[in-house]
């Protein structure tokens, strides 16, 4: 058995499975966006980290420096978002191949400190390599939250409403748009979809106040995409969802790219990856007015996409059902981008 | 300017440069083994990172999936130990190439686990990515320890003694039984250099004893050889240093296999990496009684190998100097593993 055959997913439950339970000062240990570790006061630590390597994560023709420090730092502010905390410090381990101009490490500093600024966060250590070939970059990120207010994976109901925010599929558009040169967009949505794949935003302020919010129950961040993520959350809290296709927060240029792309006008939205938006779950008689608080308070917009069904009785049947416009009910496969199947082009294989 | 032209201290010279200075909560930043950061009740949080990289670091051939694990974690143990903290959680960060059998990872993972059980500290989470090609395996550690007994590489002062943990230069003769064919030593010996080179174990009893000791003024671990470790503490106390070369506690066959492969039986003692050794600063008038503490209370032995000299007053004059056991003083050069610009075989270039 090799791990791409057992898939990223598989592997983090083999790994979950051959580890001791996690002693002491542990809250929540592998398997959700971040650790929560106990600190004094009613306080945890969130930790957390991820990596972009070149040829995986991105092309270092494609993407400056800048944008690709700026987006090594995004999407690990966007676990800490995800969980509701507030992101205070990062070490960056570096691996940077040999003759790489110094300018690049410059300019991804540049991007990194922009970014960091931007969030609060403090850049306090890391460690430089060389490596054979490629650039990578990894980042450890802590964030701090209140205990009571740390929001995971495993917190939705079954009747609860299932909300995103801003929108979806526009940073997997981005990487088509990238890798197919048969593809084409009108000019500003190309733009548009680019700066989604290259420079993420993650949802600091939205994650804050969603973490804050006695309402609501499960929260992650789509970094996989929205079928893989939504999985996440059905699997760790037993639950089932519907998904309805006419509610997905999907801009008609995306749809027509999808369409063209893949055959499937909401492939991107449901299975692209790399949106870093934050989904999560509420009472569905508290669901519009938790959407118009984060709306009101950021200017980003919240879309009610679905709700959480029970737990799903029957072996083998789908965990998630799509509702298309059309009125049928499709399974939708929790895949979303597997980093040990994937290649860059196809989506999961 | 390259990356390698820069040299990886060089290159973390311009990146400390070129952030903002740290914020609130933040002791230690960029620059020491460890990252120090506030937490309540005069406790500090320590952090940090190390990679292991395929074709830098190891030869998959030539070590197995548990040793790997080990060492990787042992010589984040190490940074810990280094502070004077004790270590609590761990962050598994790993890129693997596709193809890679899923064994690898359980051999991993049993590496890390024993290490960690070993060590008291908990694995929480991490990330895994493919890889192009090759695994990497990054580590970040998060250790604690009270903000009093924290040492520092910049607490030298002159007339302090500089002490050692341990034996130099093994792991250093391993590496180089490895990857030279023409070099040969004895069977016993080359099964332990073989072992410090694959499985270090980190000074972690001999680090919090000596953090918990006020007599303690400067403290590192020795990844980069003792020149170049021993440098980092001059540049950051400001101060210089004498070594005495048959204080140095380094095997008779280690000194046959360095004057064998680099026709100066001193050289990995002073220029191999990997030692993992605990270097440290004392009041000359406590170094015997504090060697004799770590030694009783440890069994490890305990060298002294030098003093501490005042700040180097010409500017191009050598900060340490080497007393050879003829008498002679000649320059050391504050040279050892540079990650960017070493190649495996022959160290610094």
């Amino acid at each position: 058995m090799t791990i791409d055959e057992l898939g990223e997913f598989g592997l983090i439950e083999r790994i979950r499975r051959a580890l001791p339970e996690p002693g002491r000062g542990v809250i929540v240990g592998i398997g959700d966006d971040v650790a929560v570790l106990a600190a004094e006061g009613g306080k945890v630590w969130l930790a957390t980290c991820d990596v972009q390597v070149e040829g995986i994560h991105f092309l270092r023709e494609a993407i400056s420096a800048r944008d690709l420090g700026r987006k090594a730092l995004a999407i690990n502010l966007s676990d800490v978002a995800s969980a509701g905390g507030r992101p205070r410090f990062a070490l960056v381990s570096l691996g940077l191949p040999r003759g790489l101009p110094a300018e690049f490490v410059d300019g991804l500093y540049a991007g990194l400190r922009e970014e960091a600024e931007r969030a609060g966060v403090d850049i306090v250590g890391g460690n430089i390599t060389g490596t054979r070939a490629g650039v990578f970059v990894d980042i450890f990120m802590l964030g701090e939250a209140d205990r009571a207010e740390v929001k995971l994976r495993s917190g939705a109901r079954p009747g609860d409403a299932i909300l995103v925010t801003g929108s979806l599929g526009d940073a997997a558009a981005g990487v088509a748009l990238l890798l197919e040169p048969e593809l084409s967009a009108e000019a500003d949505y190309a733009a548009l979809a680019r700066a989604r794949r290259d420079t993420p935003t993650a949802r600091l302020r939205e994650g804050a106040l969603l973490g804050a919010s006695p309402l609501v129950g499960a929260m992650t961040d789509i970094s996989d995409g929205l079928a893989g993520d939504l999985g996440h959350i059905c699997e760790k809290s037993g639950v089932g969802a519907r998904v309805l296709a006419s509610a997905l927060p999907v801009s008609p240029g995306n749809r027509a790219l999808a369409r063209a792309a893949r055959g499937d006008e909401w492939h991107f939205a449901l299975h692209g990856g790399e949106d870093y938006e934050l989904l999560f779950t509420a009472p569905a008689g508290s669901a519009e007015a938790l959407a118009r608080l984060i709306r009101d308070e950021t200017g980003t917009p919240v879309s009610i996409i679905g709700e959480v069904l029970p737990a799903v009785a029957a072996p083998g049947a789908p965990r998630i059902e799509l509702r298309l416009p059309d009125g049928r009910t499709v399974p939708l496969e929790p895949s979303g981008w597997d980093h040990l199947k994937a290649d860059r082009k196809g989506g999961a294989a």
